[in-house]
């Protein structure tokens, strides 16, 4: 483990951040969209230990992560089942085992920012400290063999622009979508060490729209050309963009504004200058769809043996 | 049934519209949200009958809304469960009862996007024609007791405008939310002659975030007063703003675009200008998302036995 490594996984207390003084009056807190809350459940005791949280769109992705990542730090229980917390609501699943948290977000921003409201009350409520979380997902490639994954530098709007843009009582403010560098340098050196797949760091872009607001030609309206595509992919990639999905914004900003050490892993399901079609098999886009799995697994396991390895060191001095 | 129904139940071939020559040209085509394809499944075999589409967010609310409707239109199997057709993927779930297909779309306006692009190629693919769409959903009510049931107007964003801006290649394009006017002035009729709950029509405000976008004071982050919020929806109440959610405006500009039959029937589940936070008990709120199913499940209900009525007159003349 490196300097860097070892300051990143020593305790330095850092809380999770709410910016609302409106919460401090309120008796309770209904955290309504995981059917969980101040009142009805012990949020300490439930999530206090919780040091990574993990999120990804489909909640099949974030039940198999937990199993792997159970298996992975031997946290597993073969007797039992890992059960969805968020069980009284279908709007989103969560699992945890051990220090980790895995959540499914759905897809695009309002949907990811309705879950992040909850998850950065829920961590606040929790008292929890020195949480990393990383957004686990897919996303379409410019320029790079399908299968890449893409660890996001600065997350940037469909103006090719590193901001997120937040209506508040109707008027626009814009947040900085800043992501932790060295976490994301962290990620890159620990898959050049598993040495399973190629893993780049690039900007990323965030869109509203999968169809023509990625520029594909095959939704149900498109009004442009194969070469206007081509022309908007390529500006894209001179902006240092090499993925795009419908999170990676308003995650980086809300993480930040929280304090919450955040990354974005994504891997590419297809080239988007080739074709906007996910015709790959089944089989090929499921194995795509765990590297970002593998990644994340592994870098939590890292740290939390190099944390055991200290308490261990400390022990015997 | 009186004649603007007769006519609107009289079958008159319209088909379902996609806006994309480069579909003409696709060898096939993948709907990859819902797991189905031109080449892997035969749609209009499948779904060549679909006459109603009824979405909503929840997977949970449109399977219940299958099991209920098809017990409304005597069309269930009491031996049979209603599968899931897209069970190949969890991003939506879906489910089909006789000409009744129903659909989950997650929350947000872009998780509607791409479930309706898929959505309009799949009708279309199939031949559907005249085919009517209702979105049921929950909202948050201004100024209403919480339980009515709000038919859509006009949807309107955040600045009280009613448009939908869709971003294509980097620029903005605005599309027009007109909904159907003569299908909302049916569904208040039909409530009316059920009589079991209020239901209004009104302009609906359709938001990008449920917190900050809201003027909710109970996310992880607020930067205004209590007074700055009830200023807001006040000049929303002002522009004729009777409930606010997160899906109406894209919805209404996509199905305009492809020439459906649109209609939105939210219930509220509370009232914003006494509070946020969802804390009615879980058997009210249950109460409450019945309704859009209820009075929706009774118009089809009524519209195909007038349907099945004129078959049985044309057959005895």
């Amino acid at each position: 483990m490196n300097p860097e490594e070892e300051k990143r996984a020593t305790p330095c207390s850092s809380p999770v951040f709410v910016h609302n003084p409106h919460l401090d009056v309120m008796k309770d807190d209904v955290l309504y969209h995981f059917g969980l809350g101040t009142a009805t459940h012990n949020l300490p005791a439930m999530f206090g230990d919780v040091k990574f949280v993990c999120v990804g769109g489909s909640p099949w992705r974030m039940k198999s992560f937990t199993e792997y990542i159970a298996a992975e730090i031997r946290m597993e229980d073969p007797e039992s089942e890992y059960p969805n917390i968020c069980a009284g609501t279908d709007r989103y699943a969560m699992y945890k085992v051990g220090p980790v948290l895995s959540v499914s977000h759905g897809m695009g921003i309002p949907s990811i920012a309705i879950m992040l409201h909850e998850l950065i009350k829920l961590l606040h409520h929790a008292h929890c400290e020195d949480v990393t979380i990383v957004r686990i997902g897919t996303s379409g490639g410019i320029g790079l063999e399908p299968g890449t994954v893409v660890v996001t530098k600065k997350s940037m709007d469909a103006t090719f622009l590193p901001k997120f843009e937040q209506v508040i009582l109707g008027k626009t403010v814009e947040r900085n979508t800043d992501l932790d560098q060295c976490l994301a340098e962290e990620l890159l050196q620990c898959s050049k060490e598993l040495n399973q797949f190629e893993t780049v760091i690039g900007n990323t872009m965030c869109t509203l729209d999968f169809y023509e607001g990625q520029a594909r030609l095959d939704g149900a309206f498109c009004s442009y050309t194969e070469k206007d595509k081509q022309d908007y992919l390529k500006k894209a990639s001179e902006a240092g963009i090499c993925n795009i999905e419908m999170e990676s914004s308003v995650f980086a900003a809300m993480c930040k504004l929280s304090g919450l050490r955040a990354a974005v892993v994504c891997v590419t399901l297809l080239d988007r200058l080739k074709g906007d079609q996910m015709n790959s098999s089944h089989e090929v886009l499921q194995s795509y769809q765990l590297r970002p799995q593998i990644l994340v697994g592994n870098y939590i396991k890292k740290l939390l043996k190099a944390k055991a390895g200290r308490s261990c060191n400390s022990a015997t001095v």
